[in-house]
């Protein structure tokens, strides 16, 4: 007999990475969104409850990422079904830790647990590309990392262009999201249509190095490449509240470097230890309270391990 | 007593490999230059002979990179000296094969060899990089493979720039030089000066791809990373006659890509067994020939190790 019920929980995740500008990505140990789907009378998806970072989320299932997803997943694997769907979020949304991605996984992963998993990890790819497309573009840096965990490197949307790379063990992250908004399409507008070709080549590099880094598990060096570049962060700085003055605090409190976490507000900093992540997360917090503005930060590490499931019954 | 003689051996090189325009290079197991160089009465270095592939190769010391390299290496370890350099070149000049590097270096380490190696290897990164910009512009993507071997990243000019990547094993190559003249002046000036940021995006995922296929040990992805330009070869593949019609030639013997070697006009084909390395390299001299031009080719591997000292007595 079917389950009743289904609960998964996928991560928020670090895309970008520096250089790594639309094709690396990250899944941090927490936060996550959490979704349980439970067997329904009505066909489809019908979007029951939103609870946790819920402000101005579509309730409309047709724009929600987690009903998306999961749509999709029904379709495939029970065409006549029908379930009820209840989002838990964990994570900020518009905060640039993958919050859209994180609940079209968790939708996902937990429509395939109701119906015994018959789709494997990476075959429930395409549902989450697809619901993120709905709201943020068509790009997998979040959603694989959600998906599978770890490091990823996307080199387009399906899944033979997903490249799991390793995870170095004593990287730790402090991740501290201030109270502004920057929508991700003001975030693409500001980036130049062209860049100089020197510039290229130096991007080339820096993501020739990270890779390099994370193979050699040298955090030091994986600090220098995810820093070193020079075309993202330059164009969207100023839409970045303080932003100077932060990578400043963070370096004060002993991270390596500091990037913008996808396209902003969140700012992640790479530390080499738990304690100096987490003194770079509460060193930021005070910051930005100082400069009159809320914020939220914690320190955490690289989820080997992505979205799972975590209850079915 | 010291030493009257010292020949040193340093290796072809194939710098750019497709997306890693600039920052990758990798040493070839042949061909090569050798550099003998023994005591001189005169303060200094003194350019004795070459032979092999001289033709219009610079007699003037200032001009030469071999001698330039080992100037500055005598100045560093023991600047009363005097020197004679006899080179012998294994490789054909601007070829896109690290010619001028493969001097510098054998020069280099001859030299280093004649005193006893005061030096280490990556301490005579700094003449080589000098002699190589007298005659090619500032650069170590040629030169670092050429003293180190193997597959090497390199994000400057300097030691700390230097990366060394794996090279996987089952990877031949079959590299193919065709008797046309593309001067490294023009095949830069040809490139264009911006690109679009969608072009850069392409291009950074290409290139983590290819370093993560290194360190994975996959040939078929690396490759297709390898393969993967949309920038570089585009604009200089009117430089290349016959370059489409050659690259189907390769394909056809069973190589899985061919890139232009360094600023070309050589070809090097990716293949994963020596018998298609050698198929290709001799259809590939064959078409060249059908077409009215002379080459020359063959097929190789990386080399695990740079340049040699070869005798010492």
């Amino acid at each position: 007999m079917s389950p009743f019920s289904a609960t998964a929980y996928a991560p928020a995740t670090v895309a970008n990475l520096g250089p790594g500008f639309d094709v690396l990505g990250l899944a941090l140990a927490s936060p996550g969104d959490r979704v349980t789907v439970e067997h329904s009378s009505s066909p489809g998806v019908t979007l029951k409850a939103i609870t946790g970072h819920s402000d101005s989320l579509p309730l409309d299932p047709a724009r929600n990422t987690a009903c998306i997803a999961a749509s999709y997943v029904l379709r495939q694997i029970a065409p006549e079904a029908g379930i009820t769907l209840t989002l838990e979020k964990g994570l900020p949304l518009a905060s640039g830790l993958g919050s859209s991605a994180a609940s079209a996984v968790a939708g996902a992963v937990a429509v395939n647990a109701l119906f015994g998993s018959p789709l494997s990890r990476i075959e429930l790819l395409p549902a989450c590309v697809e619901a993120e497309s709905v709201v943020s573009g068509r790009h997998a840096d979040n959603v694989a990392p959600a998906l599978l965990g770890g490091v990823v490197l996307v080199t387009g949307t399906t899944a033979d262009a997903v490249h799991r790379l390793p995870a170095p063990p004593g990287l730790y992250l402090a991740v501290v999201t201030p109270a502004v908004a920057v929508p991700t399409a003001q975030a693409r507008a500001v980036l130049p249509a062209t860049v100089p070709l020197t510039a290229m080549v130096h991007q080339t590099a820096q993501v020739a190095l990270l890779v390099h880094a994370l193979y050699a598990g040298d955090i030091a060096l994986l600090a220098r490449a995810a820093g070193g570049d020079r075309v993202i962060e330059p164009a969207r700085a100023h839409l970045m509240p303080y932003l100077t003055e932060a990578k400043q605090v963070a370096a004060e409190s002993g991270a390596l470097t500091t990037i913008i976490s996808g396209a902003g507000p969140t700012l992640c900093a790479f530390c080499d230890t738990q304690r100096s992540a987490e003194k770079t997360a509460t060193a930021l917090v005070a910051f930005y309270q100082q400069m009159g503005l809320a914020a939220q930060g914690q320190a955490t590490t690289v989820a080997p391990d992505g979205a799972r499931v975590i209850d079915v019954h």
